[in-house]
């Protein structure tokens, strides 16, 4: 069976993505017609220029004192971790075992919140507000003005109106782990810039995905002390395994744990800068991470529209619930079979 | 895996294309975008009435001798068999082994052609005009101006113009066997009605592609007789191995040897009348019939658009390469195993 599942890798890539990892670049918004047919139809990503270059927020935002005035009475969720990785895998500290570690999530006045991203620091804490609730339309509505409420070309497109719009103010030290969405995912990025590392949904095996016991931060504002915490009652959530940046002294073992990722076709990697919008669409894997000097934010608004349940979805979810190795295959190490087995019946998305 | 395989038939249908076996009817034609949106991007079928209310074919059609007079000096290729049952699956009478038969074709003065299709005798000939090489803007470019060079919604929505258009000309007596296009098809019934059974690409499996060995039908006009015989060089075709309709003496025999067929999902069943368009979607499978009295002609016009290779062909190509049951399932019978194995790895399309 591996031999099939990494000719479906190639192939997708042969007949419909291209092979050398790029992007598509369009120098103007499509029409709703080519968005549909050249992008949404065969699933495949496309950065777009020139979109939205009449938005006053690709001005605005560039000064800080701007945001903290428009949203000085407003409250908003900021999400804190110690390094910088919010949902991601994460040792548990009691124990050498792994978990789902979200974020500790605190509702502070803008002005504060901006003040902790800026002084972010990998060592110590992390700050980044990145609420995906709709946030846009709601903690940040003083900001509405300053954006276009939706993309027109995407939303003719899409026939409808987009299902969230969030905000995301980061900077370097934030990145966000891989995973995919049910959702088709416009991403305008308003200033700074944001590099992706993107993968088809026909490359689901090379994530490992696997049931992780979920876990939550509690940060002590007092102390500025990190707790990580098994969530009670316990859950699992069925998460990718793959950290695409493993630390030098680590990367040996991390390609031998999960070769499908270090030894497959190389991730679709592109930087989205500020009045650019990249298309990631629906179920394709996601890394991101933000450039930029300390200090220096990322800030982004994401359109989420709903994704149409049809063929390709059907097709995915066959997919996946194929072992990539069938476990009687005596090449096969058992423990790693029981691994990849655990995994690989659900979803990796907690939404 | 047949479990897996087993509830991909079923999700398609759950998410997408309804479980009861209907196509979608649509009362005017959409828009590009809705078509794009709602028909080609889910690979789904539909119907759609009042499109080509305006074509004089409508009216004129009906009338055999506006035909004769208008192709009168007109020479087109007329498929000849001795049951109706073209580019099907026969028993060779040398033998009892199985071969994939396709008509004779004879070049005709089209008067001559038309009389042959009316007198047709599935106990003698049957004469069908469906030379599927772009006929209708060739051999029948007297009655262009019957009908739109294009169906236009169709051709914004997929960004081009048709790549062939056809004319077919038949009665009840012309038969279509099961089979997948690798185009999108717009299929425009003028007189009479077609009824197709219709099958989404997921249901591969349950068509038991197996290769057969090529033969062509040789017609003597002046005996009557039909001779069948095989293709030198020798030359196999893959193609599917159900005939959905077998006699009732044979139902039976065939539910044993086809029974993913005859025990899966019902069909997408429909009828579509004059003057209705049926968009059958790229690498559907598809059987037709026409319905009328005796000399009763259907006559249909179909347009062939060119299909996007995307990630749902790449997905079809790897369920398509995936045995239905391991063969090293004790339960499957060691001879059945060889059967499948031996038609799954390439297309059923001699296009």
């Amino acid at each position: 069976m591996k031999e099939k599942i990494e000719e479906l890798w190639g192939e997708v890539r042969e007949v419909s993505l291209g092979s050398n990892g790029s992007v598509e670049r369009l120098e103007s918004p499509p029409t709703p017609l080519e968005f549909l047919r050249n992008f949404i139809n065969p699933n495949k990503p496309c950065i777009i220029s020139n979109s939205i270059n009449h938005w006053p927020a690709l001005s605005s935002w560039t000064n800080p004192s701007y945001l903290t005035q428009t949203l000085s009475s407003s409250t908003v969720s900021l999400h804190l971790t110690p390094t910088g990785a919010a949902d991601s895998i994460t040792s548990l500290p009691s124990s050498s075992s792994l978990c789902f570690a979200s974020a500790h999530v605190e509702r502070v006045p803008f002005p504060d919140a901006l003040r902790l991203i800026k002084s972010s620091d990998p060592s110590k804490c992390v700050a980044y507000a990145q609420q995906q609730n709709d946030c846009f339309r709601s903690e940040y509505s003083s900001l509405a003005g300053d954006c276009d409420s939706h993309i027109g070309w995407a939303t003719e497109a899409f026939g409808s109106e987009p299902e969230a719009v969030n905000l995301w103010i980061g900077n370097r030290y934030s990145n966000t782990s891989f995973h995919k969405d049910h959702y088709e995912n416009l991403y305008a990025v308003v200033t700074g810039e944001k590099r992706f590392l993107l993968f088809p949904p026909t490359d689901v095996h090379r994530f490992y995905i696997r049931h992780y016991p979920a876990a939550t931060y509690k940060h002590s504002l007092e102390t500025g002390e990190f707790d990580l915490e098994l969530d009670k009652p316990t859950r699992y959530v069925p998460w990718c395994s793959v950290d695409p940046f493993p630390s030098p002294e680590n990367l040996e073992d991390e390609i031998s744990k999960f070769p499908l990722y270090f030894n497959g076709p190389p991730p679709f990697e592109c930087t989205v800068k500020a009045g650019e919008i990249l298309y990631l669409p629906s179920m394709w894997f996601h890394h991101v991470r933000q450039s930029g000097d300390d200090g220096e934010l990322t800030i982004a608004v994401n359109y989420w529209y709903d994704m149409q349940f049809d063929i390709k979805y059907a097709y995915f979810n066959f997919l996946q619930s194929i072992d990539y190795q069938s476990p009687a295959d005596p090449t096969m190490p058992e423990k790693l079979c029981e691994e990849i087995d655990s995994g690989l019946d659900s979803d990796d998305d907690t939404r």
